[in-house]
């Protein structure tokens, strides 16, 4: 808009992690026509390298846009310098990580918004979201922390398929400038300040997965692992679990179901890909945990992670009186076969019983 | 439970309407050992000597269990003489010849349970289930009508796999008593007085399969027909749906959040099959409805009357300022793709907007 002779100032925006997601973030980004540079976390060197002499992330059958800076985490101070905008692309088993390195590095002024999903226990047995935490942990300098919840697979988000996502935190100008800078015509971007809401769904959705995928492992046990596929089960659970999402997000602090509708809409794309429906299939067919996760290679699952959170809080809970395990019999007994190494057994009557 | 000599009276379940749901409904009814009596509609004369010749529906890949009776609709007085329940397993497009034929038949003592899933216009612009619109039409004669809602197909309940569906009417009593005759190891059934809440939830789902299904055709048009599926847009579309289901069954008179599952879980099961997926899918790759609806040889599809039947309903009460159409993009797009033949696109931004 601006019309002096003097170039506007472009954007910058710095995206720390170069796992798939960060990476496939770059692409709106650049688009945009903003300064993208891609920071690889102490991981990720090879990526850098490789993104360096191709032009392409490893994992993509694309390349990126051109123009993209490439930094190693060694360079992080350089690719700070001047940053409108900090993405935080890793997973969630980089939080540790980056509460540790890269929180006291980042200023109170610089925008924050992260992929990372997850809840974690602060210690009390209270779940709050990795934004949350990271707040805690950077006290008393205050950051301004916000994150993205909402289905979307990196490949399809590179591919420039139709993708709707909700960038969440405290401050709704902040949001609505983010959304703004990142937007697509196929990266559609809604904003909200429930942000225990959308973190709440978009952790449950890797849990309530494991429920719907097992009903698909239990079929194929059945009719054998070609067969085509069935669906009342998977249905039924499915129905299942936003019933019990709901309920937990209520129990959370969530204040609205528009936020459940993110977890919703996640939870379908969760079901159809990844390692989450693989571990969730194998425990479905019969596989007892030891042997589906040996399948697995040892990989940890962030399915694992908030399963076993969440239900050791809601046993927590329950010991206390505050709530009813009965009410969650999906995620109960995802707690059973995780947790206490029971065989999957989906408990379909306890979904249908009678609340009293 | 009776302890005395002479055995008791089996209970007699009459299921009219021989299409495929009500035929599934044969089984765990007659494997629960009841008295069960299959009558075919009007149309349904060659089903019924197929299934006395061979003891299987022509589109199943199972035999009926032993024992049951098969009848015409000739000789519908003898199939209803001392029945103890009324299964209608007849299809939407049946309801007038229900209303006509059946229900002066019906006595008032009788329990009916139907699988129909609709809603109808009931003159006035006020949108009511099909139970409803029996009752209207049955009174002043007063019959017992209730309904089965919830992900559940034919096929897969032949096979029994495992099913959870939910009964819905007025009198907590018969819906309890109703569920002990039907119940299996594998067909779980949950029972509520919310009966507007699934009957629109279940009357929806056809709806808005359209909008995922569409998405999933709009990918076919970029990708090709058998490429692999995507699914960031189906997601999308399919949290966009929950949101739209839960305003819209609110708007309609529904209590609690129960019957959104159900709906949820019946949304999740129709995406994936029949004749509303090919349609949904034939209008995102960009077929106009005319030849989509060519391509399916002129079969009317519920889905289209549920759609044009809510979107005239939202679009009346809009002009009256009773609703804010903004606030139903996915559905009021559907209503300008099969009402006002506009190309198949969905509103994605809208999804997005922020609220006023």
């Amino acid at each position: 808009m601006s019309t002096s002779e003097t170039p506007a100032k472009q954007t910058i925006i710095t995206i720390v992690g170069s796992g798939m997601m960060g990476s496939a973030l770059v692409f709106p980004a650049r688009e945009n026509g903003h300064t993208v540079r891609l920071v690889g976390s102490p991981l990720d060197g090879e990526i850098i390298d490789a993104c360096r002499k191709t032009g392409r992330h490893p994992k993509f059958v694309k390349d990126f846009p051109a123009g993209v800076e490439y930094y190693k985490i060694e360079e992080l101070d350089k690719a700070m310098d001047g940053a409108d905008l900090l993405i935080c692309g890793i997973s969630s088993f980089g939080v540790e990580w980056f509460a540790e390195y890269m929180l006291p590095r980042i200023p109170e002024t610089l925008p924050v918004v992260s992929v990372t999903k997850g809840l974690i226990d602060d210690g009390t047995g209270q779940l709050i979201s990795y934004p949350e935490y990271w707040a805690r942990r950077a006290a008393p300098r205050k950051l301004r922390l916000n994150a993205i919840g909402g289905p979307c697979t990196s490949y399809e988000l590179v591919a420039q398929d139709q993708t709707v996502v909700t960038f969440c935190g405290e401050d709704l100008e902040t949001l609505r400038w983010m959304k703004g800078l990142m937007q697509r015509p196929y990266y559609h971007i809604a904003v909200s300040t429930d942000v225990m809401g959308v973190e709440t769904a978009v952790a449950l959705k890797n849990a309530y997965a494991y429920g719907v995928c097992i009903t698909v492992g239990a079929c194929e046990r059945v009719y054998g692992i070609d067969s085509i596929p069935h669906y009342n089960s998977q249905a039924g659970a499915f129905g299942q679990s936003m019933l019990e999402m709901q309920k937990l997000m209520r129990l959370l602090g969530s204040s609205n179901d528009e936020a459940l509708a993110v977890g919703i809409g996640d939870l379908y794309v969760t079901v159809f890909g990844g390692r989450n429906r693989l571990l969730g299939k194998l425990l479905g067919r019969g596989l007892p945990l030891d042997a589906a996760l040996k399948e697995l290679e040892g990989i940890t699952l962030e399915g694992n992670v908030i399963v076993v959170r969440i239900v050791k809080a809601l046993r927590a809970w329950a010991a206390q009186g505050k709530v009813d395990l009965a009410e969650y019999p999906l995620i109960a007994h995802l707690g059973e076969v995780l947790i206490d190494n029971k065989p999957a057994n989906i408990p379909w009557e306890a979904f249908v019983a009678e609340k009293r």
